[in-house]
């Protein structure tokens, strides 16, 4: 097992009417800004209802925030925070309202220029650069990317995803009421259950180091995805499978399942790049690139395949090469199974695409990604090459 | 899956060589008081190591704070912190040592007098009652109770064994250097692997609630302990054996796995009066009454004892009492093999003893325990019975 820090102070607030605990988790004197996104948030009452909890307390709102959120608007809702004196951000959303929240949370109180937030790529922020951040709170209307109980968040500025980390932006409290989540388009869950399910293979399917109790946790997770997800997509009012969906997703980034492993990360790099060209969810990148990343590195990710193979899918017959090949074949089947394709091609991304992909994984400096930090533009070209 | 909260502040400094971390954890100009126990960590020069970190700082020791710590020793160093002035309390050692150091923490922090803080039994101590406490960092040498991880803490007074509880007294930091415990003896290293399988399964082999991840993680750390539990008494210098025990006891006591399930935690309390009683090892008799009480209380455990069969120890053949059977006597058998034995008996106690036994339960308000209040003390009787 690998030396490790493990730290991770948010509360969660997990359950069927928890909104109301609210009010205990915000000063009564807080001047609040409300963050969402495209709109769910107000049409389906959740900002209402969340307003209404807050009582007297002074109350702002900045929806708009989009999927990807990007670096322009995000700092518009910064310059009103400062100029407003707001003093507790509460994001009503998934994943990328949440890392918004957090980058406004950082820009607000740091005195430079916004843009050298992003300068630091995976290099988390230390409290040199940002002293403090504007306090956090978070109702959760998606379960996919965990951002809800972790320090992190994906900032889009230009052609370029950027990681944006900080223990001062771990929210105070997240509100996870697996009901609030129920009005989802089918398609945001089925890629909710596949960003947790990669977020998972990210921290597990790379070389073994003993770590016993993590690899039992992660190996959970993917069980419990596995059994509940297409129940969650087909039965979205099912409490128990979508609590469960949620409390996964939740657990899969939270800093548990990483601690004293070895992590791979290369499928959210290249995927990065799929969304900023074409628009494709993350979701749907992980989609394609998951099953084409292992078949490609099953080499290098062999003894942890197997494992895989075992323990998640119960394959334990035939050689060592015919289960490793049926576990990721089965890993595709249930990611078309909750209906979201796997190949390239399926989004209309053809071979002539690739050398621009690449080109941007250059660009970015994406040149030596995995867990063993020998993942070359060569062998991203032929991972693309094998998911067309 | 139940409604619930989880909050857990402690950061985890984990691996080998972390001592010089506490450097950082600790204000420069603390005033420090190291409290320990019976004196291995002076013996095996962790203190010395300690005191070596905290360089300038104004260090006084504490010494001698026996297993189940005793309330008289503890308000001897709260009020010693008290007339010292000190500001951070820094264990060295196991459950016991850190558990009475939260005590301590509190009950340097509390105007009124000490005792109150023992009268409130399960209810959690609210911020009414304490506001404050001294911060309290851990360097833990023994793998077992899981109090370097959670904010409890169980109390020795007079003729019983009293739970206190407050986020006050969550460790600021917990260093967990799976090295720092080669030198325990092996009956105390047998001890912490039965004291986490038993939290986990008071956690655990309750009645269904669709928990599935709660469950996943439950099993991994069940097998985890059994995969390991052997090899880390026989071979106390393998790292990866010690450190898999490390992190797994830490997680089956830190309100992850019983976050939104139901618990029992019978075989804790009547384990308790057999320690108060006669003076056996904690571990010693949850190994004594897991068994038991799994056996009387079947009817009730029905389903996850089913489960539990199945996924812990691969039992699915023959009928369903047959396999409930088979899966208890698996887990008496490893208790043995650790080397600690599973009867009453063992220790010479007899049947004579019962009545006295089940009458301090009774002067212990102890009548309705388990996860559904009705384990009577008719029924501890029985459990007791078939332990003998």
């Amino acid at each position: 097992m690998l030396n490790f820090n493990f730290y991770n102070p948010t509360r969660i607030l997990f359950g069927k009417g928890r909104l109301d605990s609210i009010d205990q988790m915000i000063p009564a004197d807080a001047h609040v800004l409300i963050t969402y996104g495209g709109g769910s948030a107000k049409k389906y009452g959740t900002l209402d209802k969340v307003k209404s909890v807050l009582g007297n307390r002074k109350v702002q709102e900045f929806g708009g925030i989009e999927p990807n959120p990007h670096y322009e608007t995000l700092v518009k809702a910064a310059e009103i925070v400062r100029r407003e004196g707001i003093d507790f951000l509460l994001a009503i959303g998934g994943g990328s309202v949440i890392d918004g929240t957090k980058f406004i949370a950082l820009a607000a109180s740091y005195s430079g220029e916004a843009l050298d937030l992003l300068r630091y790529g995976f290099t988390p922020i230390g409290t040199d650069t940002v002293k403090t951040a504007i306090p956090i709170g978070t109702v959760l209307t998606l379960p996919a990317t965990g951002s809800e109980m972790n320090c992190g968040g994906v900032i889009s500025y230009e052609q370029g995803k950027y990681p944006v980390f900080s223990e001062l932006v771990f929210p105070r409290f997240s509100v996870l009421d697996p009901a609030l989540t129920y009005t989802l388009p089918k398609i945001q869950v089925a890629n909710g259950v596949i960003d947790a399910f990669v977020h998972t293979t990210e921290q597990y399917i790379t070389y073994p180091v003993d770590g016993r109790i993590q690899d039992r946790i992660s190996e959970g997770i993917l069980q419990t995805l596995i059994e509940i997800g297409e129940t969650t997509i087909a039965e979205p009012e099912n409490y128990d499978a979508r609590a469960n969906l949620v409390w996964s997703a939740t657990l899969a980034l939270n800093g548990l399942i990483c601690a004293g492993v070895p992590q791979d990360w290369a499928s959210h790099m290249i995927g990065h790049e799929l969304t900023s060209l074409y628009g494709i969810d993350h979701g749907q990148t992980l989609a394609i690139l998951l099953p084409s990343l292992l078949e490609i590195r099953r080499e290098q990710k062999r003894a942890k395949l197997l494992q895989y193979a075992a323990r998640v899918w119960n394959i334990t017959e035939g050689s060592e090469d015919d289960r490793i090949h049926s576990a990721i074949q089965k890993t595709r089947e249930f990611f078309e199974r909750l209906g979201v394709r796997t190949r390239l091609s399926d989004y209309n991304i053809g071979e002539d695409q690739i050398p621009v992909i690449v080109g941007q994984l250059k660009a970015h400096g994406m040149t030596a990604l995995s867990e063993t930090q020998d993942l070359s533009l060569d062998i991203s070209q032929k991972i693309l090459e094998n998911a067309l």
